[in-house]
């Protein structure tokens, strides 16, 4: 496995790590400015500075628990640029005692070497709803 | 603009027109042999010959008729290999005077130039059904 690889499945890795533990600059460090995200039935959320608001929520409102696990399909780079596809699963725990949420499917990234550092860049994410 | 990115472009055109005409081996040839399709809620579909049993249907069935309008939001080439977003939207009219669904939302895609020609290489389709 290529050095490339390597970085970008720790990549992953952290992204999981550090979204659980609630590190949302951690997190944002992960992204390139201008990525893009996108989901079923919602707009395009464009810009790291989109995602740091819709990841802080409501002021003084209680964090969800966030629980994820990626299994990592395929990782290809090429040069500057990689792609790769997971299997993801994730689940939310809302605060107050609600029931878990846990969405399940895969997601399809493009990824991007700036400055000797690999950065996510566009990501679709095909998750849904699944009973557990 | 450049040929490449112009090559791309005149690819999604022509995956629109072949597939309203229903000429599926033109549509195949515009991708990898290994492409893979993720959309919600489904198993990948792996391998142009995957797409091609999935296309042709049942024998004997009619064809529902097709129509798709993609406007390409970004095409980012590097290399060999490029990245394209787009919102995208299809109208199926089930045969038999059925009420066309309308599936509307993004698409992620990798491209890749082989043998000096762009083919889809993998793609995810975020499409939900409106209603129109």
């Amino acid at each position: 496995m290529s050095n490339d690889e390597q970085e970008i499945r720790q990549l992953v890795a952290t992204w999981m790590e550090k979204s659980k533990s609630g590190e949302m600059d951690a997190v944002l460090d992960l992204m390139a400015d201008d990525v893009v995200f996108l989901v079923a039935g919602q707009p395009p959320m464009i810009g790291k500075a989109a995602f740091a608001a819709a990841a802080k929520g409501q002021p003084g409102a209680a964090r969800p628990e966030f629980e994820g696990r990626s299994e990592i399909q395929e990782v290809s780079v090429h040069g500057d640029l990689a792609y790769m596809w997971t299997k993801l699963t994730v689940v939310v725990t809302p605060p107050g005692g609600a029931a878990k949420i846990t969405r399940a499917g895969h997601t399809l990234s493009v990824l991007k070497k700036q400055a000797g550092k690999w950065v996510l860049a566009r990501d679709a994410n095909l998750l849904v709803r699944v009973e557990c």
